[in-house]
């Protein structure tokens, strides 16, 4: 009920504040003698590290996750998997300045007007590090939907005005992790790199796009009428921290064309329904049709930047800020994970729903 | 669990065929002593009827709602409000051809290999008949949200390539509601109706975007992590049939800039927390900061198009097909109370969850 | 969230007051393709129905069920099961004298001060008629269960002091149907006449117990360790209008016995797990064990009473009262299908949640 | 959605196997701002350890809580409380030889028909040990509903055959906690304490009864119709391990009277609704009537008992079987605070939907 759990059957509770001692969570409802495969979720984990590369914070985090509950002998028992990420490195004195003063497009101010309190180390609960518990979530879920052979792939396509060009059947988990920014190609690399660097001179931070690519769901996943697929899609990355925009299929270009240029016509190939295009984005009326469900993400630049700003604290008082620290230059890259991660919470959720449509 | 139920406190449970004998549905944990107005209810609903002007389709739907329990001298009594709104003037013999056969980028597919079974008449529970429930849902929401000022508007801001322009600050209800198209301002009428009657000649459709703001919402609504504010309203939008696409504040625009441009600064004005911009669209870390909370929502053209296209029958042949029948040309203005209705679901949501939140 | 769902998977959520326009509900989640008996559920529906002999009600209540979505062609569709049954023959002047008034261990006076507000005609939400949806519901789940061959059977086992002796596995649907107060043998009925034409006269009421024996429940159903089998029962029981105690197995008689006197010993049969007792009534840990499930609930006597008692009203004041009006004298045999029917929702939920539970 | 949820605003989420490297849990809802004081969790969570006097076994268990999230500066953030309290002295290879063996009327069967799989190491998660987690969560509970100055007070009444006398009113929880059984009196220590010396002598065990009462419950607590305060107490105690029967106010002797008798009369006081009895035990309609809430748990022999007893193994033979093993001889005194804690989730529930239940 609270807002710490996402999923109906196959759920995540977690839980965490940047500086408290650990941020973890529990799934609940994974099916059991799922075999878990331990380096993998690991390397998912070290997949959303800061201390990445020229665009990430030099800040070292460990990160490494510690079972609790769930698992015996390398196979999930059907009870609940806990899970904690120890917080390691954290300088709550860096944040000491910031006790009193509430942060230009952070949380800080709205935390507080919510609940009249808050952790003003790093965040507290609206800190990126929450995201942790998303991704060794997102993890199992992959194993489980590795079992039916369904593939996830998150890329960066678009870094503020960059375009990044993709051949969307030709893009591969390999060419995007040997990319320094997660990006599907190579071609646009030193454009970034410049941009990157602008930035980071400037004390400024930068948004952009990431696009997700489903293959090998059925036809048949995903629930009328509230919770149609793309709703859980678009619930679960408007979650995600600097999300402002989801977009499934063709998206806003859609609403651009006449219905007669984007239906996806249907087909029969050795008795299979095929469709001539993919304008829907492999969902029909909330329900996956068997093609390739895409969908674009967006992302704001990180509010943190070291450029003055104007702004009000806790005295009422009108004051200006720079918020130095250790501080990514854009997301993008890190957030690949977490893209991926929420996807298959969200498709595992509907894989065990699927299981009791029908007699 | 299942997917006809929206929201966790405030909560819509909705049941409907497009060819049954009713549609309806249950909201369950509005407060006790709500005052109903019963003309405001119907006129939400008559909002959302066929035959409304050149764009729509000249079905008449009588659409009468009808409550059941819940109301008690014209007061919320606390307990489940149940309503039904009869299906009339539903000729299920215009669907008897259809009976084998799946229309591209329609539901009935989807739905065929999700259950097995479907109910092919007029869309069966895929039909947007099922949004009258949602009007009806919303009605009541917005009932309560009035106890609290607050106001929400939508409204059809672009019509396939045309942007409507509008001042954000000056919009009002009597505005939209007089322009044929719900459009807030006249300025393009000529122009959409000549791009409506050359799409209903050439027996195509048109998409578009709708807009909406809410006004007066304090700070402080929308749960950390998973159910942010926009996350819900994500969810909510996404769930409407034909929906593709959602972004909050400046949304994809946001990403090509710099943090520097988009961070929304904070000032004092009378001892009251205020913004010199919003670019976050009114919600910071998932929780509404008292700025109007603005976001679009974008519709692909309806399916359901009189031209000539492939596709594939239940016993697996390609055929050919016209879709002929009493259609709308475009879903906008109709699903501008369906909008609002979502919003409102959400935001009593998040109201009755906004008053546990601290001691 | 609120209280007028049950269930988490196959969901009933219910609405209705006693003297509002109708009672009903929408069954969420039961699998596609389940053939619907309608006679079966209106004979369910009868089985609760007053007017049944000496001991009940005069009151005529027709209470036909009334499907509006989820069913096509006799068929479930997968998709919300909507049901009313119209309340006719509610006089509600018959209550316009208990406007102001509470009446002693009736809900009158608990509502009002959980609402503020309440209908106080024939106990609005409060009243047994509500149990209607709990039959049809139930119903429904146990078309399901027939699927699997389960049989539920409740009975009355007692009332007041007289118990009605029973061999279990003798007990059939049809003796208890051919009691005059679903008893499960005849050899009491002479006392119970008695007893029940005295307490007539008197204005008074009796309670009493139902047994409720579940058969064919495969091992491995319920989850632990909140949701045990046994737990979600005793929530189901205890939900009832009117019920005080639930015990499963040997029960609050199990608490008087040395370990070695009650543990279940297991064997094997033809390479089946056995029993030798079944002192734990068919649940181990929260779980079925595969034999068969045994429980029983009592009911106090109905609060409606012709005897004057002492109360207060409205108005602050001290008044005595005579409860007149068409009241059973117990409750017990029209009780029998709302246990059953809850066993049964129970059991549908459990049921879809053991397909998931493994891969 | 699955079994290790409870509660949903005030919502407790647990995990753990007895022989896992932890058991632990996260609270999420609990309002900010509340103030924690750890040494009364910790007092609470001393109250359910082992070795604790003659009827418990001498194993020690430190068991000490540590809290990973949701406070700050000793107050609630209103964010997730997660804690973990650490598996040590848990000896595994004295389990080795129970690996392939279902233990007679333990958990062990039923979890391996439904899982398939089984952490055999002292009964994995349907171990007693799983009830840390519902401790602490019931502690941080006590301490929400102390602000309302609610008192819970269970205490056992029952020692097999043996009635041990009180009165209601005088019960206090030091007379409680000094009594080395946790009864309510000293009169039947001697009594209770020669049949357990008698039971460990013969290596068997003994069940009995724990009465509950909650002081100062405002009339208005508990949601019709399936959430009845009295269903939600019930789900609560039947989830407790070994709990096989649950009773409110006269429970099952109320079926005995006649509703002449048993009727709670009321009369004004100071203008205060007051009750001259309470057979129904403070709820009428499932809703909370301001007098005190009176419950009865029964709870059978703890099912490992050192004699010998027939039984099967993983390999399918019949085998016997004697339990050795450092156990209880009987639950009763330990399982008071786990009733405590139960009875506090409920009402913490309760207490946070009372808040949104009228304008």
């Amino acid at each position: 009920m609270p807002g710490s759990t996402f999923g109906k059957l196959f759920q995540l509770h977690t839980f965490g504040e940047s500086h408290g001692s650990a941020i973890g969570g529990i799934i609940d409802g994974c099916p059991a003698g799922l075999e878990i495969d331990f380096e993998f979720i690991q390397h998912e984990l070290n997949r959303r590290k800061t201390n990445q590369g020229l665009w990430s914070s030099p800040r070292v985090e460990p990160d490494e996750v510690k079972f609790l509950s769930g698992i015996f002998e390398n196979k999930t028992l059907g009870t609940p998997i806990a899970f904690i990420v120890e917080n390691k490195n954290q300088r709550s004195e860096d944040y000491e300045h910031l006790k009193y003063v509430f942060r230009p497009s952070h949380a800080d101010y709205t935390y507080y007007a919510k609940y009249g309190i808050r952790d003003y180390r790093g965040g507290g609960r609206s800190s990126a590090r929450e995201t942790i518990a998303r991704v060794v979530g997102g993890a199992i879920a992959k194993l489980l939907l590795k079992t039916l052979d369904i593939q996830i792939l998150a890329f960066v396509s678009k870094i503020k005005h960059i375009h990044i060009p993709y051949v969307l059947d030709k893009i591969s988990s390999d060419a995007i992790e040997q990319n320094p920014f997660r990006c599907p190609s190579d071609e646009k690399n030193d454009e970034i790199r410049y941009l990157v660097e602008q930035a980071k001179n400037d004390g400024d931070t930068i948004g952009g796009i990431i696009t997700c690519v489903i293959r090998n769901v059925p036809a048949g996943w995903g629930e009328p009428v509230f919770d149609k697929l793309n709703a859980l899609l678009a619930h679960a990355m408007m979650s995600i921290n600097a999300v402002k925009g989801f977009e499934i299929g063709d998206g806003f270009a859609i609403s651009e064309k006449f219905g007669s240029e984007v239906n996806d016509e249907m087909f029969l190939e050795n008795n299979q329904v095929k469709f001539k295009s993919n304008h829907s984005g492999g969902i029909q009326g909330g329900i996956s049709n068997g093609n390739d469900i895409i969908f674009n993400v967006a992302f704001k630049p990180i509010a943190s930047i070291k450029k003055e700003q104007s702004t009000v604290n806790l005295e009422s008082e009108n004051i200006k800020i720079k918020i130095e620290g250790r501080h990514d230059v854009m997301v993008l890259p890190r957030a690949v994970p977490i893209v991926e991660s929420m996807t298959a919470l969200v498709l595992a959720d509907v894989y065990l729903m699927s299981k009791i449509n029908r007699l």
